[in-house]
């Protein structure tokens, strides 16, 4: 049995030759651990059982945990888009020569060694393990105690993968689940290069709290639609709706509507029926409150309601009397993430869009666009709320340092 | 006397404002604070006597923190250098419009937020406060108490000039000195984006374990010279003098020479004449302790010698037997901040270029070079040895976070 502080140094020493791969090699394991996956999926799915096997049967988790052959499909079919993803390492940022002759170059390197902290969901293994091959970053995975036997077969494909490419094993390594590894992962400052949380809001306070290695959150949306006073009312509807109801448990789904007092009436009379359709219930500040009277699913609002990521049919609801006081709520209560506008004045919707300050600012759409595959960036590790390095979609291209190389012949500084 | 919270909580909406100022202001407020200290010294100066009188007379840290007009002068001039950068915010780096038609925009936005921490030096209250001003950056300064009435006097007169061009005066914080500030300034994660600590290396480790907001480190330089068997040796003599020599004090200096055992006996038998004129301490590991028999200022090396950043002019050396076990040593030493080869072999000059985990990796040239101005970056901050955000020369353009801005006509997402 292997010390963590060793595992973690070998990942570290199979990360300096990953820097140095063929693209060939990262394009044939990935492709290998696509067609393994897609060809023999029985070896996850028994584990996979094993894991439910030790859960509450009636756990509403037991379904982020499932594997079974469609999913296993979309994994497999996930890489295979990412191994056809361009190398985001090597790229030239600058280029020039200094009147002293140096030959100054600044590159994109690989970050080195990306240490992943999750829960339950299987298929996060294979995404982040994807995505760091593909910028040639070695990767610790760090998984729950729940899904440990699905890990371990899935570590076991994963490097019979590298072995076909000739890349060795080591660069993807699964740690032992118990949270005692959490505290080795945290001090390696010297070995592993970022961390990245993925999972509960407390998961990610407690990474951030703890770890001197250098961290991406991807954080909570508390995400806010402002339907301004000359909102075209349709429009508006469409979109709170679609931001709330398309899907509620992702994070840039909706969570607070600010609207205009000016059409607040007429505005809260018809969303109500769409809301009621989809059994939406509604938190609302005491002016909401009085309009929306009536309505099945209303509870007054308290201030906590505001800050609050529902990831569920619930919405908080306020009426503001324009468009600063919407731009404080959104300063006080939003997480930085997605923030839209509705309205058809352009002064305002340009203001909006200089002054709110969030990874993704809209408006007149839906917030729920703020996503990697959406924007174009092809798969992503999440959103990062924080504002160093990567904003908003994390996705590949972010998966990289930069690097200056300076060649010369003999140069000293005067 | 307003509460730490509240003042944090002040220049969080200064910089709000900030976002939204004219050019032209902000080149004022620049261009008036230099004025200002060009003009009128004396008030520094007298403040900077009060700071001095409470110091131990023959403390030789003092000179870090006296002033004096020609130390003004060469503050006024970096000022307006700096007032005369081009903004680094609002710059377009992305633009596209998606099939659906929203219309994507990705810009350069200022951070926000810029909490500095820094000890004594005076200069770098005026630094930060341009820095942060031309990139558009509220700041907060936590200095020293040893420099209290210098950072008195000249928040004062940073806040004159802020007038003078109609910024809001909450632009620029100065926090009191005693040590409980920091702790409002760490857990302050909705109003502070980034914490830079300047100082000591204790500073920045106590600033990187108890920080909740992010940061960037400023780190040491643990620098190597790796005079290959086949360098030239005039080179590699000029070069490794130069970077031990020239300025002893500053992260980009040499620490280490390793050299290869092949030319180990003429290198180091011709380095010793060139050391001994500057009086240069030599810890040398037992085959290197045995070629410099009889230097006047030679110890054996300890293990730890080897992690050290002198900042004096001190110097290890290692005699290695080529370049795996060089290219180890550096990656089990080195601090990832500026690395260099000396050797006319092209292969290993490349492979050290690819292989070396650095912010800024040599062939044939002095460590001294890694720094903003040389590199045509403008003033920095620092030398960061981190790998996210900034990495190297840390200056105007990392002040900046991105941020989406997507215009829509009514879109909801599938």
């Amino acid at each position: 049995m292997q010390t963590i502080e060793s595992q973690i140094i070998r990942t570290h020493q199979a990360g300096v030759h990953l820097r140095t791969a063929t693209d060939r090699q990262i394009k044939m394991a990935l492709k290998a651990l696509g067609d393994i996956l897609e060809k023999d999926p029985s070896v996850l799915i028994r584990a996979n059982r094993k894991d439910l096997a030790r859960q509450q049967p009636d756990d509403p988790r037991n379904d982020r945990l499932l594997l079974n052959e469609a999913r296993i499909r979309a994994i497999s079919n996930s890489i295979r888009v990412i191994s056809r993803l361009p190398d985001p390492t090597g790229k030239i940022l600058e280029k020039r020569r200094l009147e002293n002759g140096l030959q100054v170059e600044k590159i994109t390197v690989p970050l080195g060694v990306v240490g992943a902290i999750f829960e339950s969901r299987p298929n996060v293994t294979f995404d982040i393990t994807a995505l760091c091959l593909r910028s040639r970053n070695a990767c610790l995975l760090k998984g729950s105690s729940d899904a440990e036997y699905t890990n371990l077969a899935a570590i076991g494909l994963i490097k019979r993968s590298l072995k076909v490419a000739g890349i060795h094993p080591d660069a993807v390594t699964l740690l032992p689940s118990p949270r005692e590894t959490v505290e080795h992962l945290f001090s390696a400052t010297r070995y592993i290069d970022v961390i990245i949380p993925r999972g509960s809001e407390s998961l990610i306070r407690f990474v951030r709290k703890n770890s001197l290695v250098p961290v991406i959150e991807t954080g909570a949306g508390v995400c806010h639609v402002y339907v301004e006073k000359e909102a075209d009312l349709e429009k508006a509807l469409n979109i709170v709706v679609n931001a709330k109801v398309s899907r509620p448990s992702v994070c840039n789904a909706l969570d607070t509507i600010l609207v205009d007092q000016a059409i607040a009436p007429e505005f809260l009379k018809r969303l109500q029926p769409l809301f009621d359709d989809h059994r939406v219930e509604i938190f609302a500040e005491p002016k909401a409150y009085s309009l929306l009277r009536g309505y099945s699913f209303l509870q007054k609002a308290t201030e906590e309601d505001f800050s609050r990521e529902f990831i569920s049919l619930k919405c908080a609801v306020k009426v503001v009397k324009g468009i600063d006081q919407a731009l404080a709520h959104i300063d006080q209560y939003g997480t930085r993430h997605s923030e839209s506008i509705v309205s058809r004045n352009k002064a305002h919707c340009e203001r909006f869009l200089q002054e709110v300050d969030a990874a993704v600012v809209y408006t007149n759409a839906s917030t729920r666009f703020t996503d990697g595959e959406e924007l174009g960036l092809g798969a992503e590790i999440g959103i990062s709320t924080q504002k160093l390095h990567a904003r908003g979609p994390f996705a590949l291209e972010k998966l990289i340092t930069e690097k200056w190389l300076i060649r010369g012949n003999g140069q000293v500084r005067e």
